[in-house]
This record gives structure tokens, C-alpha cells and sequence, in this order.
């Protein structure tokens, strides 16, 4: 993968949101600082995350994108050079108290790809710490790879939640996001349902006995854990009604929206709620390749030059859509 | 503790809320269903739960109540004739999933005395399950005894939640439940900041070390735990603004408000939250035994008698109140 000819060297194409989504054909390529490489971008994916940050989420300017699959050109550890890799999205201090913890992924001084400080990997370059790296296995493809970040992200709850394999979960939404936790959690608990109102979407997520259900779930003293992964601010208060007494309801969906909320039943069932926002991408590569049967490449939905960006956008924000990827391979 | 003469043998006074708060003279008095016992109250304490009931909560109609200290004056178990008693407040089935799991508590055909299909305990008489009751000590005071189930459910957090002894921890609201949550949680935390905005209450608080702040509270880094007790829908917002990354969110308060929330920080820090309602008064009692020198007398503000029970009713809606008893030992 080199950098075709007739792009100028120091600019490259971007997908910039900064109070409106654009194509620039020429933001300045970045400059990695000492200990950052410089990736030259594959394939990148378009996650919900990217449309919130659209609505206000988190005030975010710049380039967008923080799923991806690329190649370094540049790093002051040679050992980089030239490999294929993903990477960690978090860009943590390494010296502050909750770095030291282990906890980097909440450094408080962090930047964070596409979504905080830093810009993200929906161009033809970005860049991250070298630290961040994780190398992609010969036996994993770019159109696998890409999911690598969402994957990592559905895995983080199995680093919050103890599962035995007796337990009766329930994810509620059909969307990118929901179908990689109910594959993840398929390998670990005892029934899963994935529930959606989208029935190409649940005829997509077929894949190692997970049951689905176009509507809502209907779980006879209710479900042990409850994922809810529908993208609205609303979705707690029905996950909490789906919940067992004393169970678990892990909440993926980050919005800038807020919602009127009555935590009554919170309190009277004595549930716990766990945040859980992204993962290790070393767990995500794991979980590929221990299971290479896991239909990633089913969820691609469409892929678009960068050209078209704009209309993957559009595409992705479309009902029946799943991932959405676009392409910065070629010119 | 005799029933007075004067006392017509089947009616009792009780304070009662069917759409309004009322003293009733003529209520009739409770007859035990087999394996209950019936209890001649010595003191009821009024919760915040209870306003909240007349507030709309759980549609609540009914005596009010579910903090006594009493003497069982028929029990088909003899063993309990006699025998002053504390009761746990959830009237389980026995015989369902939920109470066969040791969830008795959470059994979805329980009632709830005072609260939820079952009569409370502001009346001359109430009624629970002989299984329910808890003999009090002769070293506990009615005084102390009164409070045994607000301190279960302080002690419930302990059951929920794991302490290693170095935590430092947040208590958001300075009312009597926030203060002996507060209370409880210096005997296993390593600091303990109880945050109010009434400083006569917070003055009330000191004990074992405990620290007070009136307005917010600044720990740097953020509180590894954090405790909602402010009785406000809205005190969770505030609460994850406090709480570290990773940490842990106990909501206590039972409110039958909804609040406007924005969720994102809970998905961002990847918080805990946990539910938490009442404990075992077995665990109450114990507190108060192993922890003689427990200021609990000094949160009763005021002690009145069955017939100004409105007043009673009153004054613990006032923004100096701690707990206000009413007491039905006399006529």
C-alpha cells in the first residue's frame, strides 16, 4: 500500500465535521510526534459514535473516524514499519495516577480518536502512539480488521461482567453495535436474544445460536443481563424493565441526547448499571481469531470510495443500513 | 406494653393516606393470617419514602409506615409471645424462583409493609410474618430499635458493593438515610465525605471520623464510590460528576419523580451504578450491637404522639428535620 503518485505530499483527502460534514481534498497531512506513527488508512468504518458526534456529542471538530485498518509509513520504532495494523483509540498521558492504574483507556488528559482532541481516521493518513499499535494477523483481512475497534468495544463487557454461562441475556438493538455484543456474548453466556425491529437485521445476525426477536423480549422472570445498545437515550428505561431483579444492564449507547428517566425501578430491583464504552483492540483481534467463523463481513452493508463519503453518511443513517465503510485505498 | 382499657378491642388508631393524609381512630385492627403475628407498636419513625407515597409513588393507599419497634401480642409460635420486635418489611411468597434463590426481598408476589399491598405500622397494631421478625436485645433501646430498618438499609450498600478499607467515598445528602448510609460506610471505607446543604444536620453527623462538606465536594481524581441520597430524581447527574472513572454509584434515593439525564458520563467513565433498597434487619440490629457508641438518638428531631401525627407528618417535611417518631405506646 503506497501512496499513489499524483497526491500532494504534504495534504490528503479528509471527511471533517466542524459544524457541518465535509470532504476536504486538502487538509495538511499530520506530522506524528516522537513516539507516534503515521498510518496510512486502508479502510474506515462509520459507527454510530460518528453520527452523535454529528448532533452535538461531545462538541467535537475535525476528522472524523476512529475505526480503522492501515498501514505505517512512518514510526520511530522501525519494528512498525510497513505493518499492518488497528489501534487502541484512546491516547493516554502514561504518567497520571489513572494511567499508572492500568486504567489509561480514562486518563483524564487523554485524547481520544476522531471523538476528543485528536483527529480520527477517515482520511488518507492519521496517527497515533506507537503504543497504541496492535499488528493484524496474515489470516485476517482488512474487511475483518475494520471491526476490530466495535469488537474490542463489544469484548469490554466481558472485562466488566463475570459471566458462568447460565446466564439469559438480552440485547436490545439490531444495529452494528448490538449485533457484535450478542456474537461476543454468545461465546460465554447461556441464551442470548438479540431484539430489534429491523427483520434483515435480525435475519444478518443469525450466527451461533442467537435467538432474535423483531419487538420486544419476553424473558419469564426476566434476564439475568441486559445490554442496551439501541443508540437512543431513552433505552434504559426499557432495559430496566427487562431485568431481573438484582441483574445487570450494561449500557453501550453513548448519546448527546438526554432523556426524562424514573429510577424507581432502579433502586426497587436493585439493579446494577454498567457503563461500558470501548475496549482492548488486542481482545478484538483475540476474538477474531478465535473465532474465524464469526460473519463480520455480513454486516458490511455497503463501501464507498472517499470520494463518496458523504453519501456513505447518508447511507449509514439509513434504517436498514449496517457497517458502512469507506475507502481510502485509492485515489 | 398492654393494650390500655380504654381501647375499643377491635379498632386501633392508624395514619392513613387514601388521596390525603389522615388520623383514623376507628380503623380496624389487623387479624394475622396463620404463621403472622400481630404487634402492638411502641414507636413508628416517618421515612422519606413515606412522603414520597403521598407524592404518588408505588400508588400507595393504606396505612402508612415501615419503621416500628413493638411487642408481639399473638403469634402462633409461641416463642414469640411477648418478645419486643423490629420486622423486615418485604412480605415474601416462599415459594417462588426468586424466594427460593435467597431473593426473598425482590419476590414478585411479595408486599411491602407500608408501602405496597400491606398495611404499615403507624397504628396502634400492625401485622408481618412470624419469619420476618427479629427480637431486640435488652441492651437496644426503642429509641435505637426505631431505627433498625433505615440502618438495614444503610447496611445493605455493604452487602452490594465490596470495600477494601481504602476507598474514598462520597454521601450525597445530609437527611437521616444519607447520614446513617455515612455512618455505616466509616466503619469499612477509608474516608468518608458526607455532602449536605444544612449545617445543623451536618453538625448532627460527626461521628467516627467522618467528614463533612456543606455545598459539593472536591475530591481530587474523584470518590471510588459515591452515594446518592439526596431523595431528588435529579441527584444522579450530580453524583457521576463526582464519582472517579470506573468507580461505583449507589443510588439510594426512591423517588417517584423522573428527571431530565444525560447518561453519556456513565457510558464515558464506565460507571457502576447499583440500585440499592432495603437490607436485613438482622444486619441493622448487628450494626447497633457491634457499634454501641452510634449516635442514633441524635437524629431523632422530635417525638410525638399518635394524635399529631399530621404535625409529625410535617415537621419531617421541614428542612431542618431529621427523624421524627410518632409514638402509639399511650392513649
Amino acid at each position: 500500500m503506497t501512496v499513489p503518485e499524483n497526491v500532494p505530499k504534504n495534504t490528503m483527502r479528509a471527511v471533517v465535521y466542524d459544524e457541518r460534514l465535509r470532504l476536504a481534498a486538502d487538509r495538511g497531512r499530520p506530522v506524528p510526534p516522537p513516539g507516534w506513527a503515521l498510518i496510512r488508512v486502508h479502510t474506515a468504518g462509520i459507527c454510530q459514535t460518528d453520527i452523535e458526534l454529528m448532533k452535538g456529542y461531545m462538541d467535537f471538530s475535525g476528522i472524523l473516524g476512529h475505526e480503522f485498518v492501515g498501514t505505517v509509513t512512518a514510526a520511530g520504532d522501525s519494528r512498525w514499519q510497513g505493518r499492518r495494523v488497528v489501534g487502541d483509540i484512546n491516547a493516554a498521558c502514561g504518567n497520571c495516577e489513572t494511567c499508572r492504574s492500568g486504567l489509561g483507556r480514562h486518563c483524564p488528559h487523554r485524547s481520544v480518536m476522531g471523538i476528543a482532541g485528536l483527529d480520527g481516521c477517515m482520511a488518507d493518513y492519521c496517527t497515533l502512539p506507537q503504543s497504541n499499535l496492535n499488528g493484524v494477523p496474515k489470516a485476517v483481512s482488512d474487511d475483518r480488521a475494520v471491526f476490530c475497534e466495535p469488537l474490542a468495544a463489544a469484548c469490554e463487557i466481558l472485562e466488566q461482567v463475570a459471566f458462568t454461562g447460565s446466564e439469559r441475556v438480552v440485547v436490545m438493538g439490531d444495529g452494528r453495535l448490538g449485533i457484535l455484543c450478542a456474537w461476543v456474548l454468545t461465546t460465554v453466556a447461556g441464551e442470548v436474544t438479540l431484539v430489534g425491529h429491523h427483520d434483515e437485521k435480525l435475519t444478518a445476525a443469525a450466527w451461533n445460536g442467537l435467538k432474535t426477536r423483531n419487538g420486544s423480549a419476553d424473558i419469564p422472570g426476566g434476564a439475568d443481563v441486559v445490554v442496551e445498545a439501541t443508540g437512543a437515550a431513552g433505552g434504559l428505561q426499557e432495559a430496566m424493565a427487562l431485568c431481573r431483579p438484582r441483574g445487570t444492564l450494561v449500557m453501550k449507547s453513548t448519546v448527546a441526547a438526554t432523556s426524562n428517566l424514573n429510577l424507581a425501578p432502579l433502586v426497587i430491583n436493585e439493579l446494577t448499571v454498567v457503563g461500558s464504552r470501548c475496549g482492548r483492540l488486542s481482545d478484538g483481534l483475540h476474538m477474531m481469531e478465535i473465532h474465524p467463523d464469526m460473519p463480520l463481513e455480513r454486516l458490511i452493508s455497503a463501501r464507498l470510495p472517499a470520494e463518496d463519503a458523504l453519501e456513505a453518511f447518508e447511507l449509514a443513517q439509513s434504517p436498514g443500513a449496517l457497517k458502512v465503510l469507506i475507502d481510502f485505498s485509492s485515489q
